[in-house]
């Protein structure tokens, strides 16, 4: 394998850790490389390396000059610096959903406090950049409900309904995940730098593509199937007829993901894209956070309303309270180290702030579990 | 039969024409009578009034008041003064439709330059009368489309929705039908007197109530089973989640007719209704007026553009040209007499202006029948 050891793995070590070629695979194809997945599939990435480089495809065109520039320990010090970190399939953090794509990203490249994993039972929330002030509100709204009720919002960043998705995510105190179309070095669009910080603070900033690879056609269409991918479902806010965010509710389709739509008025082209979506492709409508867990299964929990105490109680809380607070799950419950994870805080801090949540009703331990206390329920005999 | 002599028919003959017997019925019981439906079915008007008068309720509460006052002779004085006719069942201007109520009306009341069979065919247009600039907007614009395209449109005459379809018609020159809840001696609402003339003129007036009826709750409801049997599909335009015109969609899917609704914003309580149509009843989501005409089945018609000439050519016509224009059917054509029907023209002044329609390439004669031309063809190769 002295091929494998020119790529500069930290240390001079042969390449023979699965992480590190999938690393050095995302530098020197494009993603959705067909030939490269089943090559990887029968071989493992190693092996399917070591097999490129001595083939002729590696000594051709693009493939030479990204190999040329091929330097793992350089890679790795970019990573550091960027405080990224790259994942596999396999890893407690990879998203599951991945593994169900035709051509599964190579690696994901990831930012944040939160791991990717908080993208298990995530809606995906997307649409046109050039939105209305009633799609950004509906966008802001949508964030803010699911967030509310638990639930992660995963969108793309972009200018318009993605970024007022992933605003309102924050406004209920994450986690959000967005997952872009370039490398993590820089933001894009340049002008999400602030927002991408709060997200990568209250979630996770992903991408397969390495630091400074830029964004192409083909490289946003790639991406946006890594978001239907991560999801049990899309909903398109706002889409022109020939936007982006139809592409990714056709990956849905295609992945046998909940695929759903907010209407607006006919006059509006903005929402023609939803309107043909619903009118053509069996999407269905939802008017806001309720009925989209409605149609993607929590049901039962949204029967009975949102999944939150009493404004009076939660308004009683502090940052600290809030944040740990958000990062509570719904159902299932989340141990001490999960919420540490989660939060970034001390045990001390954490079990303090849990046990005043716990006092105002706000959260039930079970166990050495703690999960949101089931919503108040409606009507006045409570 | 000397208790059907009482009743005051013109001339002093005993009662023994359906015509008349369903006229006397229409004035002693209100409209979905099941059981007074049923007698009819039976024995036909005429026995099943005989029946009534000699049974204990006849001399009973409201219908013993009605019985008293009725007066079939001053009946038709009205209906005369009205300038409306009476259509039962049979009647070639009958809209066959009605026949698939479990209670069709007794008889239908109908006044207007048009047979009220106009309806074949035809779609309603329906919504809140509290309607927003935005449902108005659409609704005339579905309401000009339907009847550009050579449709009728039926509605309620209702503020609101109702009113703006019937304009948009009547701008695109009809025909359109308006079904109301009261008698027709009086407009309802009283404010729309011009507009129901209006539609007279270029169109039908139709009620199941005599004159001198005041609409209530239950009439309005009787009349909402009206407006859905007499259509080949209901579209919803705007409507809160109270709104009658729900009760008409709901008739109409119970007559397997197709149900539609117009999305608008989420933020609209006015749209609310529509959402809840298409989310939770199955009504396609329609934005304009070809996609309301591919879901109600003249597919073939819309999909080669608005069955129309170009405007320059028909811009070009004079007022009677223009009315001439809009009798003439798009597909089985009509012949002389019936062109005359709906125009009110006299012979020599129709065959001129069906002359200049068919010099212009509007209009094709077939025999003795006329119909619209076929539409250009898209491309420039035309």
């Amino acid at each position: 394998m002295s091929r494998l050891r020119s790529l500069g793995v930290p240390g001079g070590a042969a390449l023979s850790d699965e992480r590190w070629a999938r690393l050095a695979w995302s530098r020197l194809v494009e993603p959705e490389n067909e030939k490269v997945a089943a090559s990887i599939a029968s071989h493992g990435a190693v092996d399917a390396l070591d097999r490129f480089l001595s083939g002729p495809e590696a000594q051709a065109g693009a493939h030479a000059a990204r190999l040329e520039a091929l330097d793992l320990d350089r890679a790795r010090h970019v990573l550091d610096r960027l405080r990224a970190r790259v994942l596999v399939p396999g890893d407690d953090e990879w998203p599951s959903g991945l593994d169900q794509l035709t051509v599964p990203p190579l690696c994901l490249y990831a930012r944040g406090e939160c791991e990717v994993s908080v993208a298990e039972g995530s809606v995906a929330v997307v649409g046109s950049r050039a939105a209305t002030a009633y799609g950004l509100s509906v966008a802001a709204d949508l964030g803010e409900g699911l967030a509310t009720r638990g639930v992660t919002v995963v969108s793309g960043a972009a200018f318009g309904i993605d970024a007022a998705s992933h605003r309102g995510a924050l406004a209920a105190g994450g986690p959000t995940v967005a997952v872009l179309a370039r490398g993590l070095d820089r933001a894009y669009p340049q002008a999400h730098e602030g927002l991408l910080r709060e997200i990568a603070r209250h979630g996770a900033v992903v991408s397969e593509l390495p630091p400074g690879w830029a964004p192409h056609r083909h490289r946003f269409l790639a991406r946006n199937r890594l978001i239907a991918a991560m999801t049990v479902g899309t909903v398109v806010v706002e889409a022109g007829l020939r936007s982006g965010s139809l592409n990714t509710a056709k990956f849905a389709r295609g992945l046998v993901r909940h695929v759903a739509a907010v209407p607006g008025p006919v006059t509006s082209v903005q929402s023609a894209g939803c309107h043909q979506l619903m009118r053509e492709h069996g999407a269905t409508l939802v008017t806001d956070a309720a009925e989209v867990l409605d149609l993607m299964g929590r049901l039962s929990l949204d029967a009975v309303g949102p999944v939150r105490a009493p404004e009076t109680a939660e308004s009683e809380l502090d940052p600290v309270g809030l944040a740990v607070f958000s990062a509570v799950p719904v159902r299932a419950g989340a141990d001490l180290a999960r919420l540490q994870e989660h939060t970034a805080l001390d045990t001390m801090t954490l079990l303090a702030a849990l046990g005043r949540l716990g006092a105002l009703g706000l959260v039930v331990r079970d166990e050495d579990r703690w999960r949101k206390s089931p919503p108040p329920r409606r009507g006045r005999s409570s």
